[in-house]
């Protein structure tokens, strides 16, 4: 077993990504060491920023020659220290790897690099008349390699899935330094063997570090329509959940509280969006092509007295109804350091956990304030938690063992990282995660790649 | 390491699954002996039917203490040798395990046991007013543990996805003899590791036996028009697909050629479905609530004259369009032994294979009878050959061939199996080959569990 050598690494990366692509001065570390939560603070000796799959890999292979551990990193807009080297390990910065490929529209598929944002991956879509079918607030920053290695869910997991979904084929550095490329020709069908993109999809950068990847493209998107739709509480909301599910065309179901939206009404200086305000607020969105009124209405029609208040939008002005939904990760933030626990329930333990949740969290942390909202069609809620001090575990750790006692997932989107590794562990059992562990093993032999996360 | 001890594993499996579950009569084992093919006839020494997964662990638990290898079965309707003892292993029929959990109404999901039918399931969705979205004509012998294991697409993938799409969670007994329960609460976002239900799916019984499965359904189907859409050449068909593929509310696609139609007709003895009969025939299905008629007006308009010929069906006329697309592999059986390659192309690759794929197996097999059909929005074909004798590998390798030469997959469906591992390998390369070895060393150590499928 050799000890690992970070000078010898040191001196030698600038002959693989040259001396401006090696950044060690505290300042520009400083951005690379914490994540969006501020929660997660590490310490980087340098950050290298590959240009290219052959360079990753130059990296890759020096780093287990040297036994020191990378941390890649793509936005850096995680929340659970997943990309955050809290070992003190080399950050690779993956970012310039942005190339667009070409878009395959007979196919509707697109090869990008892992650097490419998210935005820019939609708006090379939407050039070609398709669009990409994950979207999520952080959209600007987070980058396909981010989005791939954590699953991302977002806003259209109810009508196109997660990340998972959209990935037909993947290009990775190995922990062992091999290049592996699976399906990036984008076949619909390819059964000879396990699913290796599905596998490095959501392996958080433990197993392989992505460079590119294959995927698919969903059509333009057509006329929307949008509505908030008012439930006397959560419970009814949830009960609703069949039929504002089979809306025909449905690609958005989000939930907001009554007590949160107050908060973002605030924040923006503006009236609410339904008066009075009901307690709990689905915002609904339909893409065509068929007619979204009627169908709009069907649903409304066929909720009944369920719905206390509706308002209704589209063109312009949808974007006003989804601001009241985008706004509170930031009212959030805006509160100070934000305890996030993203978290999915059965569909029949919703209620009851959104009905625990803050007595729950009080009891450890009497004068914090609690938003709640999410991705109802997925069963998935984000609770934000602010007041408590920032090396405070208290809130996360009491609203994720209220998840467990509920049957529920303690984490829903951003993965495991380096603070859920426990409870990850406690969530799937031993066998699980003892199959990881040999995954992990047979994969990154020496555990340079993003030690310490997912198992730990 | 262990010499394998056979008699010293049969004197204990009766102690486990009783008398009357260890088969051993010649002509009983016969029938797990060989594939749906004929092609592939191994030898057994028993075939052990285990009724619970504590069963199916203590027969692996067995397995592995006396390094006895096992080859899981289900309703045996493979075609590449991956449920076949050609090493003389003992067959596992996991057939007993039909158990038909609760339809959770709400979550539209249902756990079921591996050995429930395709056409149990299906039923027992509709029976809740929901449906399974998987379908294909080996439905009332084909079971749940060989559709997970084998990641089987079918006829509305275009729609709905393959079987991983529709497994959230799974239930086996891995080659370490653990039992690995992963998600079979149904939770639509889980990221707490490496995604298990996904690598399961699809690994062929070569890293666990899969025992039960939880499933999403999807809603009751609605109104269904069907209709035959005729093209001058395949060429012409693919050159339909973006249009095609935009119909709303598609759920099938399937392509048929005139030539292979004419066989159908002379064996049902009926006349063919479109007078003249173009070259190149489309099975388009659509599924409401939408205006399925105005929908599938305006696809045809929108293809003008590339569409030579149409026939229209709805409600009870919809089984007779069918009937073209399922005699197809009924045909090819009644010519005598099949030789199948159930291969995907690229988008951009499919005519030109058409245009090829006859010739090329004449060059071998100079008075063969070809057949090819398939599930055209998936790039995903079905070679059928008839004509060389059951030994002769000559024009399945050579369909193979061509298959790698324009950038498509040798197994679409149905898996590696026995039959495909060197060209699996080839098509995969050998970073890819090397994970999938070390993934299979790390979960199945002693190498009990289907030995030589998928990696050899």
């Amino acid at each position: 077993v050799l000890e690992p050598d970070l000078p010898a690494f040191l001196s030698s990366v600038e002959g693989v990504v040259g001396a401006t692509h090696v950044l060690t001065d505290p300042e520009v570390r400083a951005g690379h060491e914490t994540d969006w939560t501020r929660r997660f603070v590490g310490r980087t000796p340098a950050v290298l920023r590959p240009g290219s799959v052959g360079e990753v890999q130059a990296l890759v292979l020096l780093a287990r020659r040297h036994q020191v551990s990378l941390v890649p990193q793509g936005g850096n807009t995680g929340l659970v220290g997943g990309a955050t080297p809290l070992g003190g390990e080399v950050v690779l910065d993956l970012r310039r790897l942005d190339d667009l490929g070409p878009v395959d529209g007979p196919a509707g598929q697109v090869t990008v690099g892992a650097g490419v944002t998210l935005t820019a991956l939609q708006d090379h879509a939407a050039s070609a008349g398709l669009s990409f079918a994950v979207d999520l607030g952080a959209r600007d920053t987070a980058t396909v390699g981010g989005l791939v290695a954590t699953n991302a869910g977002g806003l259209h997991v109810v009508r196109f899935g997660s990340m998972r979904a959209q990935v037909l084929g993947v290009e990775a550095v190995l922990g062992t330094g091999e290049v592996v490329r699976s399906n990036l020709t984008g076949l619909v069908k390819d059964n000879t063997g396990y699913d290796l993109p599905g596998l490095l999809c959501g392996s958080e950068g433990t197993l392989g570090v992505i460079t590119s990847a294959r995927v698919r493209l969903v059509p333009g998107v057509g006329p929307l329509l949008g509505a908030l739709v008012g439930f006397a509480s959560v419970t009814a909301a949830v009960e609703a959940l069949p039929v504002l599910r089979s809306a025909p065309g449905l690609r958005a179901l989000e939930l907001m509280r009554a007590v949160d939206l107050r908060l973002v009404a605030g924040h923006l200086g503006i009236e609410p969006p339904l008066t009075p305000l009901p307690p709990a607020v689905v915002l609904l969105e339909l893409e065509g092509p068929n007619d979204l009124v009627g169908a709009l209405g069907a649903v409304l029609e066929a909720l009944g007295p369920a719905v206390v208040a509706s308002a209704v939008a589209d063109g312009d002005r949808l974007a006003g109804l989804w601001r009241w939904r985008e706004a509170l990760p930031e009212v959030a933030a805006a509160l100070g350091i934000v305890h996030k626990a993203d978290v999915s329930l059965p569909v029949g333990a919703l209620a009851a956990f959104e009905a625990a949740v803050e007595t729950t969290i009080r009891a450890h942390s009497p004068s914090s304030t609690t938003l709640v909202y999410g991705h109802l069609g997925d069963g998935n809620l984000h609770v934000n938690v602010v007041g408590p001090g920032a090396a405070d575990d208290g809130p996360v750790d009491a609203v994720l063992e209220l998840v467990l006692e509920l049957g529920g997932s303690v984490s829903a989107e951003h993965g495991v990282g380096r603070a859920k590794v426990a409870w990850a562990a406690r969530q799937r059992g031993e066998v699980a995660t003892t199959m990881l562990r040999a995954i992990k093993q047979a994969l990154d032999p020496d555990g340079i790649l993003n030690p310490g996360v997912v198992v730990g």
